[in-house]
């Protein structure tokens, strides 16, 4: 095994899309306090009226979820590697709410509004926990290491999605009634659905028939080109998968709950003038 | 003293727009805990771009937080309790930033964005910490009650804004440069400035000549009457008392930026109406 192996970053942070790979290969300090400072909070004072509580308390959520990693080489991971944290972890999501994302972090998550329109997985208590943070195992004592974690790159794909695959694999199996979609429509680089997602790889395929319709939010960012379009593209690709598992299916591009949300980060976008109605009766 | 007033509540929630008194009443339940949760997540993980760290530790502050009211009844308080907890938790405010609101909780913290447009109270390590929590002194071990805080206005004014009012008096004391203040304009039943709300009594005052100016924002509810505009009512008054202190002051109601989020809760009101040409273009 090569050295570059040996310290290489075993975690996803869900934020990578805010974290530059430079950055991410610092584990976070005081995994441990900070792990169960969250844990507590979250417990007592966090989406009281939006999820219900778990029941592992959070001592015993931190001893399965530092059994999984921990006195291992960093990438010597599978996917089955944080089972039992999550079967101890998990919650009840509350019907017609959960939303899925891609490619869409912030905007998804100001969207969905800290549970109050939309469950995430980030608003759950093990994507709460967890999210942004970065760690990784060593052989040797404490059993994780303290100082660095290597590009995550350079783990097998089981490693390193070991930890947010089978978090979204579990979120997604959780999920009943009408489930959202988020992706990004105007990225040239990636298409809007990809199988090889986190989406497409562990959500999808673990939905149960207790979900009933993929509805799928199609963001096109202000003042850039539309590159994919519902019934089109990689979104008809899609359409045909969730439609061939008997899920019923929607699409809808830039709905104007999203677009003002978009604008108010950009309100001189040509998207977002008003009409001149609005100034005469104001 | 009367039954009533000794398990009077001493505390003011920021979010008691959110919280009806009948649930105020109980104490969040293992309020250290929460308190330590949150510090440490808050040290090692929360604002780290946007706001420097405290430099005591979460102990220390624990320690001190919990003399200004312990072993107390519960109204037997002053402005000064919690003076040396906001000396040891106070951190440097970025210029320009710091914002200030009434009546407004939601809207201002959309608006202000965890810190990435605007500073709010609730973005610093001790609004972070407390906020929602609800906590009252007792004279007999342990010192605090685990079960009842009773509705705070059976306490005199100084104790039950012991805690809030000191946290915005040391908030706006460390403020320097422009500083913005979000107020609700469609209120029928509040003035959008009052100088007995907490702005008035505790953060207009406490601005020291590091504050160049004051930007007020009034916000305009979708649909409903506009009761208040710049330049007149109690706005007017606002006006006066901010440049007799010799800061700037400019005034708007509903910049675009601030329309585009109320849109997004109600896309529908006639006010969020697009102009017809952006239907062209895409």
């Amino acid at each position: 095994m090569s050295p570059v192996a040996i310290v290489a970053c075993v975690c996803l942070a869900v934020t990578l899309t805010r974290i530059s790979p430079s950055e991410a290969i610092f584990p976070t300090p005081e995994l441990q306090n900070v792990f169960l400072g969250r844990c507590k909070d979250y417990e007592i004072t966090r989406y009281l009226t939006i999820l219900p509580r778990v029941k592992s308390d959070c001592r015993a959520l931190w001893t399965n979820f530092f059994k999984a990693f921990s006195f291992k080489a960093p990438c010597n991971l599978d996917l089955g590697s944080y089972k039992d944290f999550f079967q101890r972890a998990q919650q009840t999501l509350p019907k017609n709410k959960v939303m899925f994302w891609s490619g869409v972090y912030d905007e998804a998550h100001d969207f969905a509004d800290d549970g109050r329109k939309y469950i995430t997985l980030e608003d759950t208590l093990p994507g709460y926990m967890l999210n942004s943070l970065v760690w990784c195992g060593q052989r040797d004592k404490p059993g994780f290491n303290q100082k660095v974690c290597p590009d995550f790159k350079d783990c097998p794909v089981q490693a390193r999605e070991s930890f947010w695959g089978t978090a979204s694999s579990s979120y997604a199996h959780s999920a009943e009634g009408d489930v959202t979609y988020m992706v990004d429509g105007s990225n040239p680089k990636v298409p809007a659905y990809r199988p090889d997602s986190f989406f497409g790889k562990y959500e999808l395929p673990n939905l149960t028939n207790k979900v009933t319709k993929v509805k799928v939010i199609v963001l096109h960012q202000l003042g850039q080109k539309i590159i994919e379009r519902c019934g089109a593209g990689s979104l008809l690709d899609l359409e045909m998968v969730v439609k061939a598992k008997k899920f019923g299916f929607d699409c809808v591009e830039n709905p104007k709950s999203v677009l003002f949300l978009l604008c108010a980060d950009n309100p001189n976008a040509r998207e977002c003038q008003l009409a001149k109605r609005y100034y005469r009766i104001a």
